[in-house]
């Protein structure tokens, strides 16, 4: 069962979603499509806030900018983290062991499938691909450290 | 005692390097500066590996470039790392508290300190921060998923 728990302030007002898909693989793609969509539109609307305090003026134009950038960097992020926890999930079982090794792999297939989405060809999937596996074992790597 | 376990490729020749500082605080933070240096290093060395077999040509100036781009972006990776692994145990220890936050206020600080070391100012090292901020949320999200 998908359980996730996700707070929108620092004063923790909390939101549970709770989503059964039926099947864990489907469960944490979901899961993570929808926690780090969330921290990416977070990220968004601080940013433009802080812009909006910046100039000192809000307009209803840029709000609805930022709402629309809001939905797109989450949907893009919460994406690419869905296909990653995914991928992760798939080696553990096809590998049968849980490790870094299937951080390195799962974000390496991550890197490939997001830039072959984002319509990159030859070279530079393969660069993205390198890229998305060093990343996924530096953050698998930061697990065991904090 | 920070206790680094490094392996350098898939068929694992593990290279375990141990040092003590003698201090929880410092030992974290070697010990994140080296693993994610060493990641790094590896992604560069990939990259460039892959960039070689591409051309079909190695030169002994390549590999030298190759290099010192490793140690460069190794110890800047590593130095991120490092800061933002010192700065999540110090929120630990003034919040008295492990939860999310302390991967929230630690990335904002160890961005707003990276960008200041990079010589930005003003506007970009606020939303260098809020990246920072997010992009360590997400990582502490990942976690709990994978």
């Amino acid at each position: 069962m998908t359980y996730s728990r996700i707070s929108a302030s620092l004063s923790s007002p909390n939101v549970d979603v709770i989503i059964d898909m039926g099947n864990p693989f489907l469960n944490r793609t979901v899961d993570g499509f929808l926690k780090i969509g969330t921290v990416s539109a977070s990220r968004v609307a601080a940013e433009e806030t802080y812009h909006c305090l910046r100039k000192g003026s809000v307009s209803s134009h840029k709000m609805k900018e930022t709402l629309k950038k809001m939905c797109k960097e989450g949907v893009y992020w919460g994406s690419i983290a869905g296909v990653y926890v995914g991928m992760e999930y798939g080696m553990e079982r096809i590998r049968g062991s849980r490790d870094w090794k299937n951080a390195l792999l799962g974000g390496a297939i991550t890197g490939a499938l997001v830039s072959v989405a984002d319509k990159k060809s030859g070279d530079k999937v393969v660069i993205e691909a390198i890229k998305g596996g060093a990343v996924a074992t530096a953050v698998e790597f930061l697990n065991y450290l904090t």
